[in-house]
């Protein structure tokens, strides 16, 4: 499966195909919890619940297309392992996943990525293949090393085993809240969404989804307006899980079935990810952060509604940040 | 009720108190997760999962039993209102009780609080009536209010229906997570130690509760040694919720009930703090944080057992910390 045009036809994942991850995966992951704030939701004016995916392992929704994908090889093609190329979340979920299932991971990084990103994927006994920090030297190297091995390509995103393992979060939303009138969900390469949307839209079509995404990264607010998937224009925000184009599986359903996109400003990001430290006391990565950063900047929007919003993960360095300063005087 | 010796009579507490509690606290406070990490746990050693007070409302234990003390008393003697003196979680919690009761509440605070917990407690609509930063002023200025008012004091550990309250942490954690070998359990005053104790002992003896307190906050420990209530002598560890002696009512219970109590270093506490940020995804303030600190200080204790660490609290500022840098360099 390739991300690349629309893929005309119809949906490549369906409800089924979410249920019968859930079961699936269970054994696996974390069923997240919903984390109500009353401070947050007495500031902004609505009733706001955070689905917490970064308190699910590798810390981030990943971990469940990643285990459906790859539970789902008949036992031959498992055993000859699976291979990805990821910078992020995706390449420890894989790593994690196949260690789970006792195969071979083949994950491609680039040779910048960050200490921690590879000290994740070392953590579930995976020696990372590095190459140059391009996306061509990333694709060609997965690429080899798939020729190579006969290793199983697990995309990130546009696999439909993946999307339907992220829709699980819409599942689990539906079954833990209630009442619920908006869903706010993170868009990069749209597996969350396009799994969630799958999942909502069947059960209860009158829950709004909502996908965030950073101004700086407006490639699906773009993709939609001109109903052609387009590329970012530029690589720059710090919501480093969103900087990718949508998938030729993932924008159809997304098109479809999605209520309206919110484009969010980085000084928000910012400012939700101290929010949901301070206030909500969760961990969020800036990608993570980007829904509660939807509800700061457009706080009329959302009034007197009951919102979840989905934070997808929680990967972040605190690098020399000096946490437990004497009580009342936490500053650096 | 007032702290100093040992309550030498039965306990003020059992089960059935935390069981009519775990039914009025219900619509008012959160079922908190058991957020379990994959990576804690195989730094460790031993299988460690969170019970994330953290998440709670106020971001404490405390709105428990300060809710099952507000909802518990008379509708006569409520009105009247309710008294505490606090610098912390207690009085932000005994805010919100009494804002959920429509009842008034008078918070006595040291007028060298932070500017976070002040805030915390005109956010339920309380305006605190500041004091003297000493013991002495904190309870003459609590005891004239008292009088003025005729408001029903709500002591912050020693109170019987806040110790109860307290308590449901240890019935939700038998009923959420099963095997438990060891549950850790920051100790202060002890009612959340106490609360949780007559709940695990009465339900399941053979799970060990060990208690965990701070090097420089070592009166707990000492206290059981010598069999009377002893006084801290320093009052500088980065655990400011564990700065307390223990109660008349608590320590009976403890001393009775506890399986073991290990001290911590200052700066295990720090070092777990940033795991349970940069590993669990969760903000603990440091109270919070020293029961993974004792894993991690003493980890041969623990070796291959599961063991559930309280997570007492997350109220932390990170006053110029910078969160979301460029992904890979969260360096400030």
């Amino acid at each position: 499966m390739i991300a690349g045009e629309p893929n005309s036809s119809h949906p490549v994942i369906d409800l089924r195909d979410i249920e019968r991850a859930a079961e699936v995966i269970a054994p696996y992951v974390v069923t997240t919890p919903i984390v109500p704030s009353e401070v947050v939701s007495s500031k902004l004016g609505c009733q706001v619940a955070f689905k917490a995916e970064n308190l699910q392992h590798v810390g981030a929704f990943k971990a469940r297309g990643a285990t459906n994908a790859v539970m789902g090889l008949d036992d031959d093609v498992a055993a000859r392992g699976v291979v990805t190329h990821s910078s992020g979340n995706h390449a420890a979920a894989l790593a994690r996943a196949a260690s789970l299932r006792g195969i071979p991971a083949y994950v491609v990084m680039p040779e910048n990525s960050s200490e921690t990103k590879i000290a994740a994927v070392r953590g579930y006994g995976v020696e990372p293949v590095f190459c140059e920090a391009s996306n061509e030297a990333r694709e060609e190297t997965a690429e080899r090393v798939r020729l190579e091995t006969d290793a199983t390509l697990i995309h990130p995103f546009d696999h439909p085993a993946v999307m339907a393992g992220q829709g699980t979060v819409g599942l689990e939303i539906l079954r833990q809240i209630d009442p619920v009138d908006v869903i706010l969900v993170p868009v990069g390469g749209g597996g969350l969404l396009a799994g969630i949307l799958t999942a909502v839209k069947s059960l209860r079509p009158e829950v709004a989804v909502i996908a965030v995404e950073p101004e700086w990264a407006n490639d699906a607010a773009r993709s939609l307006m001109i109903g052609k998937i387009q590329m970012p224009t530029r690589y720059d925000t710090i919501a480093d899980g969103l900087r990718t184009a949508l998938g030729a599986n993932t924008f159809p359903i997304i098109r479809r079935l999605l209520n309206e996109i919110l484009l969010v400003e980085e000084d928000q990001i910012r400012t939700a990810m101290r929010s949901l430290a301070e206030e909500a006391h969760l961990v969020a990565e800036p990608s993570g952060a980007v829904t509660l950063a939807a509800i700061q900047q457009y706080p009329a929007r959302f009034t007197g509604l009951n919102v979840v919003a989905v934070v997808s993960g929680g990967n972040l360095s605190f690098g020399k940040c000096r946490l437990g300063q004497p009580a009342g005087s936490f500053d650096v």
